[in-house]
Order: C-alpha cells, then structure tokens, then sequence
C-alpha cells in the first residue's frame, strides 16, 4: 500500500513537514529553530524527506555571515489526499496536495435510497475519474477522508444512525470503502471536518475560538478552540442540531423535544413552503426523498431576490439557528460561528445577519467580547477539505492511527486529543 | 514573597513534583522513565527539591538486579495553598498541602450587601484565623485561589458582572486580595473550578469526559475533557445557567429568553415556594437578600423528608436541569454530569434520579454510550477545593503565569490552554 512507509515515520517527520508547509521556504537552521530538533536529527529527517521525494531544495538564501543557507519547500504534487462528503442528498469528493491545496473536485448526488455498497462503489467510480482528470497516480494518494453525519463510531469506522436509511445503521463504511479503493480510509463528522477545513483555508484567525455550524440537510456542529478540535468523549460533540430550544416543543425524530433541526433545518424550511398556498408550485418544490438540498436552494434563491413568503421562512429558521448559536457561544466561549455546508451556500447572508443581531444583543459574555458570524470561506466544499486535510494530517503527524498490521489510517481508539492540563 | 523561588523554577520542577504526587514514593530511575526527561536532568531537579525541602527520601525499594534504589516522596507540609469561593450567598475556605489533601477548611457569609474592599477584609481574617488553628505558617503558602461567579476578566483579575451587586463590577478583586494578604492571588470561574476540584478528589474517572453542573445561588458549569479543562477564549465557558430552553420564555436578566437559571435556579424555586399558600410560613422560609441558600436548603430538607409541595418544586426545576443537562451532553460528548455546589449538596440525590432517567431516555447519544450522573463527591467544597488545586498545579507548573515583576500568580494572558491538535 502507498502509506506504508509514510506510517512508519516518527512523528519528528510530520513536524518537519509541517513546518515547511507552513513557512513555504525554510533552511535547516531555521528548522532547528522552529522545532526545537537537534541539527543531526533535522539533517537525517530532511535527506530522507528530499529521499522520498516529498521535498526539495529551492535555493539559497542570503546568510547572516557564513554561508548561504539552502532553501527547502515541500513538491507539492509528491502526494495527494481525498476528502469524501457524503449524506443522503449530496456528496462532494475533492483531491488537495501535500501542500494543503485544492486539486481537484466534483459532486454526485447523495446516498439516496442506495444502499452502503451500491453508493461507495459510485462514489470510488467518481473518485477514479476525479483522479484521472486532474492526472493525479494512484499510488501517491495517501488516504480518503470520509465525513458523515453522527453519531459515529469512529473506532469501527459506522455510522451509529438509520441515516441516510436504516441499512447504513452499523455498516462497515470504512471497511467497504478502503476494500474497494484500495486506499486507507478515516471515518469523521462532516460537520467537524467542515470546522477543519475552515481552518485550513484560513476562514477563520488560526488562534481564535470559533463554532462552526453546518447545515446541508441536516444540521451538525463542530468547534476549534487555539488550533485544537474540541472532541469529547467518543467524538460525537457538538451535535447542535438536537439542542433543545423548547423543553415543551414537539418531539424530534431522534427523542428529544424541541430540537433546533426540527423547526429550522431545511427539511422545516420546506415543509413550511408547503403549507404556503402555491408557493410550492411557484417555486417549483418537488416531492423526492433527496431532493432537500434542491428544494431548499429553490426557496433561498427566491428569499434572496426579496420574495416575501421565502424570506419570511429563511427568517423563522435564522431566529432558531442564532438562538442556538447564543447558546453554543456560552458554553463554548465563542470568538466567532462559522456558516457552512451546502445550504448555508445559499442563504447564508440572510442568516448571518440575522445571527450577528440576535448575538450583539443577548449573547452572555457581549460586554466580555463579540461573537462574530461569518460565512464560510468555502461554503458547500468545507467538510470534503476537512475530510482530505485531517487524512493529510494524519498522514504527516502519525498517532495512534495505525492499525496492529501498520497498514490503515484508521484511528484504533477515539481521535487521540492531546490532554489539557487540568490547570488549563 | 514565599513564592518568588518556586515561580523561577523551571516548567521540569513541576512535572516531577506532579509525578512524584501521583506515584506517592518512586525512585530516580523510574522518573526518568515517566518523564521522559534525562537521567543528568532528574539528579539536578531532584536534589533542588530535596534543597528546597519540598521532597524527602523515603527508604529504599528492592531493584530488579544492581543496587536499591531510594524512593522519594513528597513532604506534604512543606508547601500549602489556599482556595476561597466567595458569592453573594456564601464563603467557603480551604488549605491544601503540597500533596492536595485537605488540611482546613471554614465558612463564612457571603460578599451579601457588603462593599467588595469589606467583604476581602473578612476574608483575609478568617483565613488568618485558619492558619492559626490548623498551624499553617503564612510563609509557606504559595497562593490564594479566589473563584467566584463569571462573567470575569482573568488578565486584569475582576468580575465582570454585577453580581453580587454592582461595586463588584470591575472592582480589583485580585489587587485587593494580594495587598490585603501580601499572597499570591489568582481569580478563575467558581464552576471551573468545582470541576476541577472533583477531579482532584478522585469524583471522576480521570480519562473521562465530563461536565460539572455546579449549582450554588446560581447555576454554572465546567467541563474537563480527559484531564483538560475546556476554556474557549477567555475561560467565560460553559455558563448553562444562562443556556436558553425556551426561545419564547420568559426575558433573565442577563437579556436572553427562558434561561435555565430563571426558571429552575435556587431562587425560582424559592419564588415558587412563595406562591404556594402556607408554605413559605410552614417551612420557614425568610425574605434576606442572601437569605437563597439557606431558604433552598429548607425547601431541599422538607423535600428530602417526602413533603409533597416542596418535592414537586424540586421536581420541577430538575426537569429544567436535565434538559438542559442534555444539551450539554449532545455538545460536549459527556460521559458524565456531575452535580456540585452548595444546593446540590442538600437536595442533589433528587435532581440525579431526575436526570439520570431522562439522559437515559433521550440524550442524542444514548446509543452510542450512557451519560452517568454523579453527585460531587465534595458537594458544597469542590469550588475552593479547586481554587487551591488551581494554585497548586500554577505553583508546580508554571507556564505563563509571571508579572513582569516575576512576583505574582496572575495570569498575564486567558488561561494558557495547551493546545488540541488540529488533526485531534
């Protein structure tokens, strides 16, 4: 397999592979420097990274007497990574570099009422011809991120839900997927990856503290506080979609009542379009089991061109969303939401707005610091990133992520989160 | 200043006291191996401890070949600090040693109509009093972890709510405390710190996620993921008690609507007590500004000895609780809740019944794995206890924790949180 070797590096080789990501061009000295590695230990990691072709010398820079120092920069194109996002209504799969950069994308319809094989054997169909447009080998792609929604068992690699369909409950997702493909593939939370990959594109100040908040056809949530995903107990965290904003509100298919997804995820949004006489037929809505997605573009499009009814809904749902995120903000002490998935693509200003309202006048710690709403820099791509990124990552900087053979990225116990201190 | 020595110590003093705490004897080898540090480096430290008198030798233990190794220990009187929770309604004190047993402890009013400068004053001398009667020389306290009520300002030291009343806005707790003691003062949230102080007296698996819901004359949380404290920006996390349950509610003071504190918090119990006729006379209740804890206390009592008006109250508010309780389990992937604070200490074991039954009911994950709820081991003490742990592992582990001056506890930033791997 591609990644064995990479596996068996130490962790001091992603640290170093980082650092040249980072600082584009860096000398050996300023590895030193930046990592806190002795020189010997630097020399030997960087003659085996210039080995496996995964960096390069670039150059020489001007020296503060002695002299001059060599440049090195990561070859960009030496590997590559895949992010796969994938729900009932969409999925959209993208390729980045070793560099971190965008390489190549596209989207196919969702899981619809395909079964687990039947849609990762599409969704390896796409990925080979993703692979073959953008002349990406296959023996230098890394791995495959695959982010759905929770909850998840992540050591398995199942989802724990009868989302998208009862069959999916429990499937070898991971397992199936990496037979197929032959790659290593990683399970996660779409919307964690989403949060991720906001990160990585640089939506957001690298030191901040910020939720993310990702509607597609459900909602879900993810938060990064300094650089550090918050993952919780098994990874199943933030599932801001089955907060409860109504203690004696109608009960949500997952048993709660009053939960946030039930009054204003799409599914809402629609179903309220649809108790609007002729809406539904003015805006052209349709009755399929995965055409949410479509459905909801329809009615933000029309609120977005000032259409009353459609914007009077996409009001009703911001309401929801931005009490929830008030919430979110005081437990998480947020700097900032983030917006993103496929529908906040299409409405998000009409949220954000409404949000940046709701939270400058009754967030709790107003007078302490702003939450600040922002759309997310990539919009309906940022979970698939997230998804390519945290397999990059994985890659680079080893953990726990191997299996007792060495052969897969899949993580052996529940993401390994660095501790805390407790005097934190 | 008795600290200004430890303060200079290197970060690696800490992590050996810390290992030495854990393991209670253990030999120089076995720290090299625990801590990853050299062996030349664990002769130094070591014998600066053994100068400082802040470890001893404690005999030899059998080696597995070669000669016996000697054990050292803590000397658990050599060092102590002190953590005060102080709110409107209450005051509790506590002197730790250098181990983290508890040495004494006192209670006292609460900050009630007094003027902040008034209130540190009485703090100050029933400290004194406490040193004195448990023989603990003021020149081997390292520091005085106050924790009370958030919003706060951990750089400058201050409350940043009117709460207890408004003089307390702003006003220089932490300057105060030190010029009135001539100690190390450090301020942090009273939630947080009951979190940690559970964790400190073993309440809590350590590897476990978990929140504190810590409720004394309000409600506030913490939550400790895996050792780590959860911060977010500025250490404002986790405020529960003003996490909204009913988007339509009714408007809290702090400017959101339906907030938990509002409708389940110790005074709305209170107020609901009131509105029943004959109770408030039956059980005694009386009408002080700082009367909430004692008055909840009696309504908990009577609720505890099976009276059926009080009981229902009770019942009532832990609905609330345990809604939000699930919340917070859906956003932070809890294994546990635990229940601390004075009003938990006397009616906690209805509330927990009450929870448990509805997290087993309809918590997101509940089929992913259970969310237990506990009762703090240390009910109304775990926030002081935290407070002096705060100080404690501060002292030990010094990180950003100097003044220019190099004097005090203070911290010059947001608690340094270290950093979560982005790949987490």
């Amino acid at each position: 397999m591609a990644t064995a070797t990479a596996l068996a590096r130490p962790r001091t080789h992603g640290i170093v592979l980082d650092l040249i990501r980072a600082a584009r061009t860096i000398s050996r000295v300023e590895l030193v420097e930046a990592s806190g590695l002795t020189g010997a230990t630097i020399t030997n990691v960087v003659r085996e990274l210039l080995d496996d072709g995964l960096i390069e010398e670039a150059g020489r820079a001007e020296s503060t007497g002695g002299k001059p120092r060599t440049l090195l920069r990561l070859r960009a194109r030496a590997r590559f990574t895949v992010g796969v996002q994938l729900d009932r209504c969409s999925c959209t799969i993208v390729i980045i570099d070793l560099a971190g950069q965008l390489v190549a994308r596209t989207a196919m319809g969702g899981a619809g009422l395909r079964s687990p094989r039947e849609t990762l054997i599409a969704v390896a169909d796409h990925l080979d011809g993703l692979m073959a447009t953008a002349d990406v080998q296959r023996s230098l792609v890394l791995g495959i991120g695959l982010v759905s929604q929770g909850p998840q068992d992540l050591t398995s690699g199942r989802l724990l839900t009868g989302n998208p369909m009862g069959a999916w409950h429990g499937y070898p997702l991971l397992d199936e997927l990496e037979a197929i493909t032959g790659l290593p593939v990683l399970l996660d939370n779409d919307a964690t990856a989403a949060a991720i990959g906001e990160f990585w594109i640089g939506g957001v100040e690298p030191a901040s503290t910020y939720g993310c908040i990702y509607m597609a056809s459900g909602i879900g949530g993810g938060v990064v506080s300094r650089g550090g995903v918050y993952r919780g107990g098994t990874s199943n965290s933030v599932e801001i979609g089955h907060v409860s904003l109504d203690i004696d509100g109608e009960t949500c298919e997952c048993g709660n009542r009053g939960c946030l997804e039930h009054y204003a995820g799409p599914e809402a949004v629609i179903a309220g379009a649809e108790r609007v006489p002729g809406l539904s037929r003015r805006l052209g809505l349709t009755h399929g089991d995965t055409d949410t997605l479509v459905n909801f573009t329809r009615i933000a499009r029309a609120a977005m061109a000032g259409d009353p009814e459609p914007l009077r809904l996409l009001h009703a749902s911001a309401r929801y969303v931005a009490h929830a995120a008030i919430g979110l903000a005081s437990l998480f002490d947020l700097d900032a939401v983030v917006l993103a998935g496929q529908s906040f693509a299409s409405a998000g200003s009409i949220y954000a707005e409404a949000m940046q309202t709701q939270l400058d006048r009754t967030g709790f710690a107003r007078d302490v610091h702003p939450v600040q709403v922002l759309l997310s820099k990539s919009g309906a791509d940022a979970a698939a990133i997230g998804g390519a990124v945290l397999v990059l990552r994985s890659e680079l900087t080893p953990r726990d992520l191997r299996r007792p053979d060495g052969q897969s990225l899949r993580y052996t116990e529940p993401h390994p989160v660095r501790d805390l201190p407790i005097t934190a």
